[in-house]
């Protein structure tokens, strides 16, 4: 086993912090630099017609237009699910009367601690969309569950967190 | 749609770079902190008994013990399935005379441009284990490929590479 003999914050930023710890096993020295950053919450939106609400998004870190669902960071201290039901208010206008975990999983913790918390959002009530002034999302968009699954198959959805979440759902909910 | 109106490389570290990006909306100017990595490789090893061989690992980032599939970082111009068999040569010690796209998706794309790229091996043959001496993989283990979706269900799998590995495989192979 190895033992944590350092540690030093390399850069703080608004988004995520680099720390490096360094490490020592019975060979060498060696260090792991992490981006630290808060966990996240992803939320699925089923309609009572069994359709998934998506946000069609600029994401300018892979300078892609992707198809994703609700998400974002939790804040300190807030609840899993508040976030989630906030998020996916914010992001979609929708207010969600039911919650429910469905998995959670790292990211890629070969460099990153960030860890996605999944929910499914059910009784679904339309309200008032509230984006960010630096939101990229540009729609709002319902696809059958069945349809998304054939998607997930032909690999339209570019993003680890949707591919996730909606295989999750089918292996839960839909087999 | 966003404008880019500035880039500046603010931390140079061996796993990953941090650049800051600027741009520019129609209300606001805004930044993206970017995670900037190489792509990696994730491979499923399916033997000819229909198991999945995973590496048992110790990861400092998240500070946990995990079951992962095969993987590692694409060297500058090497190809990916290049890539996916020498991990799998390093971390497990078998050659595959099969290789087979699977599926790819962006990791966490809010902040890191980190890309990964899904390979099923088969037609193995065991020969050399090779870890780096950095390498925490302790255990390599055989498990059926029917009970990794069991295992996928009961959210035994802590990341979301072997989850997505695992649930592709299922959809395209076993349903």
């Amino acid at each position: 086993m190895s033992e944590l003999i350092g540690e030093e914050i390399k850069y703080q930023g608004p988004r995520f912090d680099v720390v490096r710890k360094i490490f020592k096993n019975e060979k060498i020295e060696y260090i792991r630099d992490i981006a630290q950053t808060k966990d996240a919450v992803v939320v699925i939106p089923i309609t009572e017609n069994n359709e998934i609400i998506f946000v069609k998004q600029t994401r300018e870190v892979v300078g892609e237009e992707t198809l994703e669902l609700p998400a974002g960071i939790i804040e300190e201290g807030e609840d899993n699910k508040v976030a989630g039901l906030r998020e996916l208010k914010e992001e979609t206008g929708y207010i969600a009367n039911s919650i429910e975990f469905l998995t959670e999983a790292y990211a890629s913790c070969g460099f990153t601690n960030e860890k996605l918390y999944y929910y499914v959002a059910k009784d679904l009530v339309l309200d008032k969309q509230q984006l960010d002034e630096d939101e990229t999302i540009t729609e709002v968009i319902k696809i059958p569950a069945e349809k998304c699954i054939e998607m997930v198959k032909n690999n339209e959805f570019k993003t680890a967190s949707a591919n996730i979440a909606l295989l999750h759902y089918y292996l839960k909910y839909m087999k």
